[in-house]
């Protein structure tokens, strides 16, 4: 489980969020359009403008947000200066536009909607991922999206440098405590799984305590989630495992926890308030006449 | 402009969420399903089980977090034991329900997905609500909200007492910076905006000083946004304008700042952050066989 | 309450209708497509064709009806004649084109079936008020409107120089008979709406008589549904009203009765069956080989 | 061809419209959903309601009516009055609803704006049956009908006793002017539409002289549209076609019309006015607490 | 009933299957995207590559395949080598692309997916045509096709020299035995039938027997269905018929037995096989880079 | 990898095919409906039905084909006298059904079209799996599905027996001989890929002889495809391996071939053919009068 550079991840392909754009701004258009913007703008005027951050942070979106504005403008022309995965100061300038002054006004909310909330993860992604960056272990999200945003969230997770966990319930297995109470034993659980999955599929189990850890190392599963654990049963859960399966922790990790627990040795720490809570990051845009 | 009481809005249409829910549960089962649940669990078991809170807050979206359950079994019984609205403390129940035990655990996600989401948004409006009580202003959200969850947002927001502004570009008008300067003057601005709107379409008009406050109620329009006033600047603005139009305050407005803002006299606080970055309030589903 | 003067309508964002005529020329090819074109017209032949009016009318939907021919051949060059508002004489060139035979043939009706219906309601409307023009009074539409065609027909009245009502149930408040009576009285029906609605909403309410009207205007509310008066009643009610809330007319408003009771001195005539009842405006195209 | 009976035509299959009146519930509901009703109409009131007719007309589209309530409250009670075909009197009771008060009231004018579009089509196109009734000619309809509501004004027209012409370009041929002229002949044109087409697809052929209908016979078509003769061409052509293929008259034809041009002796007669522009029938909803 | 040639039929307009291919590319992209190539291939990286069959067969749905592509790569620069309907040998190049290698990698496999069944369908469907080319007959597919791409697999079998029957429950009339067997006899059915379809439908009976055939030819329809019959059954018919009525054999037809059924001198032979259970054509993608 | 019994796998989460099977039912509805059976059938009318196989085979989709039943009758009584998984011999009676009679009509082929395909690909699996029981090896499908149908057609291959490979490009990592010469090596690919994905993604590596077996073994990667390798290469790579990988083999593979791969020791053998090329199971409908 080696770090993750922080170079940025893959662009994400547009068919993957282009409807969820269009969606956007017809939420925000309405049925009437822009009131505003129709009835004071002159039709045809064009602008200037500066896409840029108001405060420090983790560019994620920069494409997306681009998107929605190409969308009410085709011809735009947009100046990239700044790429998603970079870490910009406050009053940084991230795009030099210039784009019909209706377009740009009727899609600017939208567009920095996107841009703000998945910078906002991928800002705080950053942070977490710097407080552990001398330990092996890799921050990881979970499935506490908001919905219908997974695929762009966790896109954002990886643009902070974290890396993602499942993206749904159907990509791997993981037996977590109702499961376990359901099925009868650790044992049945998993055997159910195995027999039932896809050779592609990897078997994750959630334990609470090290009894249940040794349970599932002798099931040889692939990866254990150790739940809500001290630090010390996380360092004796490390020295059990001795690498038979990736440990991941999970319960309390913010800023403050987060070292301790990496320095535990193991090799992911999942963090659902990324995806949840963290704050938007404050971008805008300035404009100026052409 | 008096205080909304603390009581909870009217329910949400459940037309205006169900699709929503829908997508969402697609979003998480994805192309095979649950397959953990759909390998571990025996068919047709039935448990109990109990929405709990972890955390203190007030609820928002407990029929959606719901809905989302019977969509999965149209058999499910629930108990609702708290309501939109309410603040609860750490630990408590929201409902008991009993239900097919695959269709809960393939929900769950989902649907505390969107009850921590938006009850999360309603316990710091509530907050910022309750710490101007003491005042005639009221709190307001913007169109800072998440993409294509406006509706379910603003929601929230009402259910935590506050109220809302435009749900979008074509409710209302309003002329900000940018407008002013592409039509030339405020007077321009509101001019054509008033020739051009219906008769049941309100105009407000952003302002960034006093001369601006005094052109904007020269042209009667009826709310004026103060945009990053200092508190002094907010109480001559409410002083010059003596009633003529709304007053509402934007800009750095939290739980720290909000009462002295508040009591300038000021009639709305609108505040970005409600909607964008509002931290999900903990809630969480325990299990148990019937 | 001036006149709108007849200047066309800003253009509608293409976004709020492309879907819709996408929608539509997909009903009309079916699943198998255009069989007559498809099987007669020789592949890639191309030709120029005349879009033209039969009747004489005002104009409104040009930019939908380009959409759809556009959508089945982006290379389609247009030279647009006229424009959306323009009254034209009967046999008018509206546009040029030179196009792909086969696209057009295939667009033609879905094209024509936008242009002819909004044009019908555009030159109704722009005859409705010319015939109140020596007033100070506005005819506006309601939500009498063709199922999934809202955002269209509301344009094509404000094209034909109406104004628009309410575009739903939810940018504005309208308390009619129905609510009045499940409320109690018409203060408590206004007194729930306002204490419940956001700071940007107008509250309207509807009478049957001047004793409602006065305890309307007790209340303060904003503009005052008359509806079904007498010549008598409503220039009474402006009387009694004089100016401290808008009044709008309706019932039984046609070319011949909009004068007089637009003569009473009410602000606003609604007129209903603009939207539902208009004929279509009699439109075509004719091709000849390039 | 002989006369369609006046009996209503089979009920609609639901899947044909649900999705549609969603769409429209939607479109009047919008992002806030039902202010007036949500914030003045108690929760849970329930009432009884009669939908009624307040002019005399044709009934089509109850079914769909009673649709957008239902989905509002599925507990609805309705006990329908009359049925789709019946022609009915001014201030006829149509159906007694036992119905949750806030889901009639914001389901009102969605389900009105059904009936009444479709309820329109009936009548007139049931004046225009009954006005042709001694002759042996159908009132058949076409492809002007509104975007997206062609199977239910189809269907309108086979309630007031017309019979559908195509659905779509794709259930039949026709080939007009246009495509005769770019194919070069009718043979040619005819030639290609039947090798193409498969074996259970009619070819009809518009013809604008006697010339071209013998050189339209010689082909052995199914169908003739004559379009735009004068009385006589119309007595010539039904002379000279002598059964071998079925007229269809077009153009110009009305209430006052059709008679004259039924009594030629041609089959059918296609009327594009009946879709795009037969005025709504005015229906309404009483209601009286339960 | 002549014999359709071989020319491959009109191309299919693209609105009739643009969704369709976007929506399998967002099946095979699911949430994450393409994991292997977005990781491994580098940016920006372009390739030339060769679309190929690997087995002989019928092209059908080259247009279909190369609009995955272009979704991707609107860049994509293609080179058609064969066109839809030609015959082309095992190893075939079909053509040249010069494309971006991210988007080519993650198309390839919908793009395939779509030409393969395709053309597998028009391969099955052209041995099938030249099995009776030396006969009057036929051969036409029926609505047993697979949920979703009813237009395509039709458009296959036209490719391969097949004609259509019904594309849907709407677009003729064909009485089946379950039908006559509720309207009580055939006379009733066809009677039903004949006084509520349009002027532009078609009447096909499916029957059992010669009795039912004498019955069906009384009531002048124009298509009868024989259902399992004999050859010499078969023959009878002819002779019976004897022109009034097109005769269409169905049941148990394949490359075997369809020469002596077809040189009954039926008219047409339905086979439902061919868009159910036409092996896939074995077709690729040859990469090189640029 | 142990032989998954036969038992049939944990019936589909219905969410995840509702939509599908009722976009079916609407693209055989069509704009007009069931034509033949709204005119033919006495509304109202029950029937006794007995869903039924007419060849032998296995079964999959019963609960798609009923739902597409209820969907047009949601009170129709349904006897299911099979599951999915069974083997049934021809002229098996599978559910016996109590259903309005037009609602079963116009479902009819829906459904079947759903239960024969689905049972088909069930069908040919089952006879693969049956065929190698005697070894340890699994039978897998691919990508090579039908588009819009991945999840049912990778349901109906776990129903015969087999096991799932990936369901699309997104849920395990597939390094296939473009990626490594793209990427260079495929020590580069692998190492690209395990950097960039998350911990509960699988890494596999096709190969194409046995130098770059152990060059993929060298880097742990979890299973390798060996694509096109002879018996002797299979049995070779078998003890090169030794277990510290699966090993799964492509291309080639049919009922006759398939024992001797399985008996070299591989774990997999990937069939593309099941989901593209599997012929139907021919199942039907029998109709008695109540």
């Amino acid at each position: 489980m080696k770090h993750r550079d922080s170079l940025p991840p893959p662009p994400l392909q547009p068919l993957l969020y282009e409807r969820l754009v269009e969606d956007a701004l017809r939420e925000d258009l309405g049925r009437a359009g822009d009131l505003t913007t129709d009835a004071v703008v002159p039709e045809g005027s064009r602008v200037s403008a500066t896409l840029a951050s108001r405060k420090p942070g983790v560019l994620a979106g920069l494409d997306v947000a681009i998107f929605a504005l190409r969308r009410l403008d085709p011809r735009a022309e947009v100046n990239l200066l700044k790429s998603d995965g970079e870490s910009v100061a406050a009053d940084s300038d991230l795009a030099e536009l210039k784009v019909d002054a209706r377009a740009l006004l009727s899609a600017e909310r939208t567009a920095l909607n996107f841009l703000g909330h998945l910078s906002g993860i991928a800002t705080e992604t950053r942070r977490l991922v710097d407080a552990i960056r001398h330990t092996r272990a890799r921050v990881v999200c979970t499935r506490k999206t908001t919905p219908g945003l997974r695929t762009l969230e966790k896109y954002a997770v990886r643009t902070g440098g974290g890396a993602n966990h499942r993206y749904g319930l159907d990509d791997a297995i993981l037996i977590k405590d109702n499961h376990i109470a359901l099925a009868g034993t650790i044992q049945t659980a998993v055997d159910k799984a195995r027999s039932s999955c896809g050779h592609l599929v990897k078997i994750e189990v959630e334990v609470d305590d090290l009894d249940q850890l040794r349970e599932a190392l002798a099931l040889n599963v692939e990866v254990v989630l150790l739940d809500n654990m001290s630090l010390d049963q996380l360092s004796e859960a490390v020295r059990l495992t001795d690498g038979r399966a990736l440990l991941e922790a999970s319960g309390g990790i913010d800023q403050e926890s987060a070292p301790a627990i990496a320095e535990t040795g193991v090799d992911l720490l999942s963090v659902g308030w990324l995806t949840h809570s963290a704050p938007a990051l404050d971008v805008g845009l300035d404009l100026s006449p052409l």
